[in-house]
């Protein structure tokens, strides 16, 4: 089904997907800075300049501002569209967010999102139209989620490619403070214990250190705002990850072994493809165990959703 | 100038370097699994089950075995060399294998090396022979090292591309245990707790999870065994990191921006090149001096030593 489509900040994870929908729907597309929506323009999409004249005709108005502003704009947004209308966001963080849609009673109209992709680099200069194929999309599904709603935001991203993660917001915020925020301070620590170490550590830096590095190249105020909005759940990888780390003090080859298995795990998993049905009435707890079992939707139809189910490890 | 050269066990590391100084140098290799040799022959190496021949013929024998019988393999190969020949490893840690040396009276024969080049892959069928292009290369220069011999690996190692940093053993472990061990001990950390956070956790896990998790991906062995024998630098480098770790605790802005800066300031040093004579009697002074300020020696010749000092950052 062909949306009619407004998306809202071209920056790095906008501008890719603005590309990307633009193949397979009406997109128009706004952002703040006049010199992206030239550039934007320039790479053959439809941009306006009058952003509520968009969100007003949108059936779905994909918000992709930085998380300093996107509560405002998400309420924004959610408050301009038409009746059936629904506004959804990329953002890092779920809970807070939620719980400024709600103070503002909009929650029937939007369900936040987050895909797990991206690189160190940002704006739409970087902006990749192939960046959500494969890349898991959380969708978040909570008790006063309107479920048609969701189902048609998640029919568009598994027609991008996306696979798509029921998640509750907490559930969301938990794990990515785990596999995105935690990474990004691990980095961050050992660039700094490796520059304080002085010239000789910073000539002998190679493959390990690069790599351990890499997330700690993104411009800084993007995880500095992830980290802040989602603290708790921060605090506490962090502090498992300590545990961790004054366990290896002592001996560091269970800490060794146990990643190694972890690591192999995580890239040797196999999926098992399975359908729900979109009548069943269990459909929201279904598509939550779905997430819990770390599985996905991989395509929407009317009548079913296509999971796949990881096999346990 | 030609060597003779005896290499000493060919998996990755060892069976690169055969396949590089083939090129230039006569080079006989030896490995203790007869696959191993096998596929080394097939690889168009001259390859014998006699090591003891091979060595007693040797101008200089790389050792590159496994850390659990470095220190026994050097000792055998460094009392085997004839007059004149020098040995020399690519062991992950240096000092420990220095006082081995030493008690057994052989610290004129050797001379202590570690390439900073490997990938997470191991054995003889995962080796390239451009692995060392570009790569830091560490010769430990120590007050009881036979500065000649010392030259002539240099002249070696610069001449399959390497860059050859000079450092006491004490400098080198320090140093990699903040650009090497350390990250293995993060990836490692960050592995388990996201296999602990559960399946919703592992399907969210993206690019930054992989990037800092890759090293994990290494067989356990050997970064077991580089922790345990450099366990007081390891250890030093994990209470500072956990400190790090703990500040972010309050408020992760601050960590963020200095490991930001840091990778960024490591990925933009600028080297100026500078000459060095081999007669200078304060050479050793001046070429440990070099390595602390993170400089390298790019090519050898009898009279000068060309050198690249990275400018402070």
């Amino acid at each position: 089904m062909t949306e009619q489509i407004a998306v809202i900040g071209l920056g790095l994870i906008g501008g890719s997907l603005s590309r990307r929908l633009a193949l397979a729907h009406d997109v128009i597309c706004y952002d703040a800075d006049p010199l992206t929506r030239e550039l934007a323009e320039s790479a053959g999409l439809t941009v306006t300049d009058d952003p509520m004249a968009a969100i007003q005709q949108a059936s779905i108005a994909f918000v992709a501002v930085p998380l300093l502003v996107l509560s405002t704009v998400v309420g924004q947004v959610s408050s301009m569209l038409p009746g059936g209308g629904v506004a959804t966001d990329v953002g890092s963080v779920k809970s807070p967010l939620y719980a400024a849609v709600r103070a503002d009673g909009l929650q029937a109209r939007f369900v936040g999102g987050h895909p797990m992709a991206g690189t160190e680099q940002s704006g739409f200069a970087a902006s990749d139209p192939g960046l959500y194929d494969g890349a898991a999309w959380v969708l978040c599904l909570q008790e006063d989620t309107d479920l048609t709603k969701w189902l048609r935001v998640a029919a568009v991203l598994t027609g991008i490619g996306a696979r798509v993660v029921p998640a509750t917001a907490a559930e969301h915020d938990a794990a990515v403070a785990r596999v995105s925020h935690l990474p990004h301070l691990l980095a961050a620590a050992l660039a700094s214990t490796v520059a304080d170490a002085g010239p000789l550590a910073l000539t002998l830096a190679a493959g390990s250190f690069r790599d351990g590095t890499r997330v700690a190249a993104t411009a800084p105020e993007l995880p500095t705002s992830m980290c802040r909005d989602n603290v708790d759940a921060v605090r506490a990888a962090l502090a498992e990850t300590v545990d961790r780390l004054r366990s290896a003090h002592a001996e560091a080859g269970s800490l060794i072994a146990a990643g190694h298995t972890a690591r192999l795990a995580w890239g040797n998993r196999h999926g098992v493809p399975a359908e729900l049905a979109t009548a069943d009435e269990r459909l929201p707890d279904q598509l939550l165990a779905l997430g819990r079992r770390g599985g996905w939707i991989s395509q929407v139809t009317p009548q079913t959703l296509s999971v796949v189910v990881p096999k346990p490890v």
